[in-house]
This record gives C-alpha cells, sequence and structure tokens, in this order.
C-alpha cells in the first residue's frame, strides 16, 4: 500500500469534514458529551489526526486536551484527578492527546513509574472507564501504530527538518531502543482495558493520511447520525452600498512585499 | 490588489514558519512571555491568522485562548479576571481569539455593557496592559480589518457552506447593520489604548493570505531574532533491521477505502 | 444521656487537640493524604465537628471543601468532577463539608435527581471510593445523627437567634416535613456504600459536644498514632532589649473602648 | 494597657458578631464584594482574627485566601496573577490571609525579592488596587502591629506549647533578627500604597483580644450599615410527635467516655 494522492486525500477529508460538523451540531444540540483518545508510538500522527477533526469544529466546543508534565502537587494526587478535570461538560468534544495510558505507556516504558502503580493503573482504568461511560460520556480509543522503519523515517526528518524539530525529545531518542518494550506495553494495555464498554481501535498509520481517514471515518460509524439541521437564518438584503473601512487614528500597516 | 498566489502564499508562509519556529526556542530558552491580541471584525480572519502561528507551533508552548461567554460567577467579578488566568507563564505564547476587548467592541456595539462600563474599560485597560508589560509580558495587539463588501461575502459564504455554517452566529447577523458602530467602536478603542507601551497594529485582511503574512512578518520583526541553536542531538544507527508491529489482540481496523 | 459539661467538653478536646497535631505533623511528613466526609441531617452539627478539627491545624495543611450548587457547566460534566478536583494532594487533610452523597441525600429527597441517577451513584460510588483508597487515600465517612425533637430545637434557634438565621435555608424548611425520608434515604446509602474499604460510621449528635469528641476520637483510632517529632528549632538569646514598634506614618488607630 | 478580661471580650464580641452577621446579609442581597487584606508580623495575631470574622459567617459567602508557596508555574507568571485569582464574585467576602503585599514585606526582608521586583511592586500596587476599586470591589488594609517582647513572647509559646508548635517556621526564626528589618519594610510599603482609594490601618495586637475587636469594629463603621432583614420564614407546627433515629444496619458507635 504506498501512500495515496494528496487530491484525493483533500477530497475524502472533505467529505468526512461534512459528517463531523454535522456530528458536532448533533452533540451540541442532544448535549452529548464525547471523548477522544489518541495513542500510538512516537511519530504515529497524534497531533495530525487531532488537528484533522479539530481544524473544522468551533474551538468553544471542540477542545485539545495536550496536558504538561504534573506539577509537585499533581504528583502527589490521585492519579486520575488531573485528567479529570478536562472531561467535557454537555455539547464538548474532547480530544486528548495522549492520556491517562501515559502511566502503562511511556512511564513504564521508560521506567518512571513502579510496576505496582502500572498494576494498579491497569485495574482500575476499566473501572474508572466504565464509570465515565455509564454518566453517558462517549469514550473512542485510538491506538495509532507503525512500523518502526516509518518510524526512523520521520524521527529522521524530525531531526532534520528545522519546522520539526521541536517534536524530538530525549524520550524520543530513548524510545528508539525501546521499540519492542513500547509493544509489549501496548498488549499490556490491551489485556487489561480492552473492554465492551471501551474497547481500542488500532488504526494502522504507516500512511498518516490514510490513517487520519480511517479512524475519522470510524470515529462517524460508531456515533448516531441523527440529522440536526442548522437553525435556520434570516438573511436580509443590506440594503445600502457596503460601506468601506474609515480610518482616522491607525492605518493598516503595509503588506507583505510579494515578489512579483 | 488581487487575491495572491495559493503557491505563492505557501512558499513565503514556510519561510516564516522557520522564523516562528526559531522566535518560539528562544522564547522557550530565554523564559519569555509573549501576548498576541487578535481583534476585529467578524469574518476578518482571526481564527486563520492564529492557526497559522500556532500551527507549526509545540501546542504545550503556544495555547489559544477563546473563551466562552463568561458564567455568572464571572459575571460578577472584576471584569479583567477570567482572562487573568489565562496570561502566560516562562517560556510561553498565548494567542487571544477576542480578548479583554470585547467590552468596548461587541459589547458597547451589541448594548450589553453600560456607557459607564465602557468608559471604565477604556481609562483602566492602558493600566492593566502598562502592568503586564513592566512585568516583563511582550504584548502585540492586532487589528485586523475588512471592508463589509468583504465582510458581505464571507457571511454569504457561511451561510451557504455547511463546512462554515457554524462560524455564524445571531450576532454576526446583527453586526451586518452595525458596520459602521463597530467602526466607531474601533475608533474609540484606539483612542484611549493606542500607547507607547501597548500599540495597535492594523492589519488589512481583505485578502486574508496576505494579511495573515503581513501579521506574522510583523510580529517577527518586532521580536528580537535571537538565534538560539536547537539542543544538539546524538543519533546513532538503529542497528538492526528495523523491527514490524505485532499485534496478538487487536489488529489495525480495515484502511478507508479509496477509490482506485 | 444529658449535655456534658463545657470545662469537661473544654479539657477532654484539648487532649484530642494534641493527638490531632501530632496526626497532621505524621500526615505531613509520611505525605499522606486524608479525606474526611461529614454527612447528616440538618442541624446535625456537621460544621461544629469540622471547626473543632480544622480550628487546630494548619489552614494550608487542612482544607475545608464546602461546594456551592454545581454552576451550569458543572452540572454537566461527570457528577464526580467537581469533587475530585478537591481530592488532597501529598501531605494534606480534606474535610468535606457535605460531599458527593448530596445526590443520594438531599437531591434524592427534594426530588432534585431522578432514581436513574440516584441508582447510577448508588452502584457507582463503592467504586469510585475504592479506586480512591486502592490510591492511598484515607477515606473516613463519618454520619452525624440526631433525632428530630433536637432538629427541631436546633431549626428554632436558627429561627430565633439572629446569630444562627443565615444557616436556616428554604430546603431546612422542607427537611422537617421529610425526616422519615431522610432516614430511608440514609439507610439505602448505608446499604450500597457501607464497604469494607470504606465504610460508614454513624456518631450520636444528640449531643454536639460529646458528638464531636466521639468523632474525633474514633478517627484518631482509626489513624497510625506514629509519632513524628517536631523539627529542634535552635533558639538563641535574642542579645539585646526587644525592640518597639516605631511609626513614622501611620499611628495604630484608637483601640477598642472597653467598659469599665 | 492591660489584658482586657476573657468576659468583656466575649460579650463585646458578641456584638459585633450581630453587625457582621447583618453585614453579611447586606453583602449578599446587593451583591457586594468584599475584600479584607490582613498583614502584619508574624505572631501578630492574623489568623485569629480572621476566625473571628469568618468564625460567625457562611463559609459558601466569607472564603479565607491563604495562598501555599508559589508553585513553578507561578512563579513565571505576572505576579499578581495567583492571587487575582482568588478575588471575590458578586455577594463575597473574601478574607487574605497574608496577599500580594508579601513581595515587598517578607520576600523583601529575607532577600527572596530583587530590589526591582520590590519597586516595581511599590509603583504598580496602588495602580492595581485602584483598578479593583473603581470596579466596585470594597478592598480593606489592616496591619496587625506588636512590639517585639510580645512577640518573643508569643514565639516563645509556640516554640513551647505543642498545639502551636506548627505555627513555628524557619522564616519566623530568621524574622527574630529582621524585627526592624520588618519595621522600614512596612514603613516603605506604606509610604508608597497609602492611597486615598486604598488607605492601611494600622490595629495594634499587643493585646490580641482587643485588637480583633478593634479591627472589626473599624471594619464595620467604614461599611454601610444598611439593614436587610432577614427573609421571613413560615414556621408551621410539626403536628406530629418528633421523629426519633431508626437505625437498621449501623448503629452509632460508643460515645466518647466522660470521666464523672
Amino acid at each position: 500500500m504506498g501512500g495515496i494522492k494528496k487530491s484525493d486525500y483533500y477530497d475524502a477529508l472533505e467529505g468526512l469534514e461534512h459528517e463531523l460538523v454535522g456530528m458536532a451540531r448533533w452533540a451540541r444540540a442532544r448535549g452529548e458529551r464525547i471523548v477522544v483518545i489518541f495513542e500510538g508510538r512516537d511519530t504515529a500522527g497524534k497531533g495530525g489526526a487531532i488537528k484533522a477533526i479539530a481544524g473544522c469544529l468551533d474551538p468553544r466546543q471542540c477542545r485539545v486536551a495536550a496536558l504538561p508534565k504534573p506539577s509537585e502537587d499533581e504528583q502527589g494526587q490521585w492519579y486520575f484527578q488531573r485528567y479529570v478535570s478536562h472531561l467535557p461538560t454537555s455539547g464538548e468534544i474532547v480530544l486528548f492527546d495522549r492520556s491517562w495510558y501515559n502511566r502503562a505507556g511511556v512511564e513504564r516504558v521508560m521506567g518512571w513509574a513502579g510496576e505496582d502503580e502500572v498494576a494498579r493503573f491497569l485495574r482500575d482504568t476499566p473501572v474508572f472507564e466504565k464509570m465515565l461511560v455509564d454518566d453517558g460520556i462517549r469514550l473512542f480509543k485510538y491506538w495509532l501504530s507503525c512500523d518502526q522503519e516509518h518510524q526512523e523515517e520521520r524521527f529522521k526528518e524530525r531531526l532534520d527538518d528545522p519546522l520539526k524539530r521541536w517534536k524530538l525529545s530525549p524520550t524520543d531518542v530513548a524510545a528508539r531502543w525501546k521499540y519492542r518494550d513500547y509493544t509489549a506495553a501496548r498488549e499490556a494495555i490491551f489485556a487489561e482495558t480492552h473492554m465492551g464498554w471501551s474497547p481500542w481501535t488500532v488504526v494502522d498509520f504507516n500512511d498518516q493520511k490514510r490513517g487520519r481517514l480511517t479512524l475519522i471515518r470510524n470515529l462517524l460509524d460508531r456515533l448516531p447520525d441523527t440529522h440536526v439541521p442548522p437553525e435556520a437564518i434570516d438573511w436580509p438584503e443590506l440594503g445600502h452600498e457596503p460601506y468601506g473601512e474609515e480610518f482616522e487614528r491607525l492605518e493598516p500597516i503595509e503588506p507583505f512585499p510579494m515578489k512579483d
């Protein structure tokens, strides 16, 4: 499977965007709460997938939760506490760029969490998620996969492309030697937390464009496609020539010089 | 001035992205705090300009603050209180999609704030901003302008394009009859809050692509271009064939079907 | 059992205060997290019991969580969300003046929560609490009881004593006709949430002073009495006559005039 | 002036409590916002004065703000930011146990803040406070004074009395050698921040009981004494014998054993 064509991608994406926008209207009208978790290997494409979704929705409705390292106070709290405060209220969609699964993923592989903490996490998580789901939150968990060949390529790109260099952290570098540890950690996560009420969905992101389409298609298929028509808006003629801008004090600055 | 060509736009933008990424690295290394306010007419292009900047930066460093309507508690508080809690800490960049200027803009024009509240706001704001600036925050205030002809076109597009329909609110509709009131409100804002320590910069967004380039160019020109080299990263050979993904429990789902 | 003597009460309380202070030192040194829930009938004496404990501890270590009515946003969230954000970090003691049990108590009796919500709450709460306890939080749940004769007396006192009048709310008034409904609600709570890992403890508060002593004694008995000595502090002589206050600009105001 | 008698104190305090309760009712009815700052020497009696006020008011209306050391994130923020988030909404009373004046008090004396930071603080504070006051917040600033003889006595008491030992911190110890530095710091604060819109009031706390009465009397005298009658409450007879508690599952635990 080679990469898909850019124009095909954008055509397909546009179709999905229409559905996403309709879904968001439904979620708002019905007061739905939606949580989408994006997990996966470094470089798999979590950020891009999130942008593809959030990019066409109202930022006041669709939030991205990308938590920084926990503060000292947060480290002393119940593990789930700082994530809980980002859960959605009625009508909201929250996209988690990484999530509570950090504990059994990067923290485990890097040795930042003890095995007892990991074990407790794996035991508690299905219970925690069940409470959310029973409360009416619609929870989707996506695992973005890619093989090491693609991961190496993308790491290399981050290393060499100044625009992507900030994405490369020392943890990423360490991840190179831990590819199989991450595999094992993921399998342990699946073994303990792939439940009927909160299943995992794995999406192949070796081709990131196709991965995005696949993920969004799956997400939409699992939500009701109840059509809520947009509010009708009355749109009378303006009734006069459109006004121009009138500046008394400050003028627009010189526009960016284009080569001609 | 007609619209600029898409490819010229992307070429120019890429150049700016390199500088933005460099600037962000400098801001992090130096613990700088940067606030950029985006104000302007409905449809002017605040969201697009914000995305152009935030889109190439680390979301853990560059946050977008797009505040919802104030809650009842917030309505009872000091007017600036809820904005203050979004100000940056060391090394952060915060982009305000609308800002405290709401009071003297939309709230004034729509009659949601009394004239005494507006007067107090206009008197207090330079003082408030001076405190931030004196504290070392780098504050940039952009006003995105467009004439009513372009505004009408864009409103119409929002009305007709299902992908943009959510951007159209009843307040927008009302704004059509208030174009000149917004002009007057803006001029009052400039008269009272265009200070040496926190000047306004007007950018013509009749052509949104060019507007974005102009704004970003201006922002970069006003920040030091101190080069902070990215941390050197040692990148040894992997030393083995790259591993493939191995799934024991769950397989990736069927990829999105492309027409061929 | 008549009321106990004031002096006996204060003597006994002082003994307990010594133990509370020692316990708090231990909690801080060990990074313990302690949650104490105070539930019970209106007028039972939750506030007084909380003050007896918090009054002798460092307010920076021992917090009281008395949540107001949920905001609109909070109403749309996962029911436990707003409580979770008040849970303690390492070394903290949090006293909940009412708690998540509101749902199965006042909200149920007053008809503010539907029976399905109550059922879900009663099912989820032991699970929620188990997660906290398994995470290492020490959770204590006290139910303060009083018969209606005492309740009526205290309501009457609130009605007649201007210093206590603010404690009397319309909900209290309604509670008078619902005494037995509260009994039934409490029994349902006990039936579903009195678990090995988070048992309820009922304390008779018909005599409030004695109730406080009983509760604190019980709390202390259930915590380790590991003695952590206070940090040694070197206390040299001052080496000069103590200084007086010297005022250049402002003098202390006239003291409150005492009758002589 | 010797210490006042305990019974005289409690008689006088009770009178003031009636006024405080009335004031709070007025504040709630009118949506007033009240901020009271308690500053002063270690051991002066800030905590006790705050308890005397908060102790008779509804904790859901009257909050105490005793901020811990700033987190790393907070240290990077605008100095006033973390205090701003504790300001009151309509109808609230907030008592600050220490406040933003830390910067020009303990931080200056202990050398934790640079002289430039202190200078900026002293310049900005009147401006900051004016904004709050102009916004309608009623701001009261009390400085609790005591001479070193009393301070030494109280330090000694904290050292020797296990119930008070937690109040003694290494910073307190250091304060003993800095009595006059604190005097100088206070005078600098008065010189720069005793403004018409936010004056300081010094209260002699060599006698703490009298100090409390003096402070509360002054606070009440500076607020309108508009009487807002408590809501009338209809109080019908119960119409039946009062019910007793009935326990099915759990009985109250054994009461605390009183010596007889």
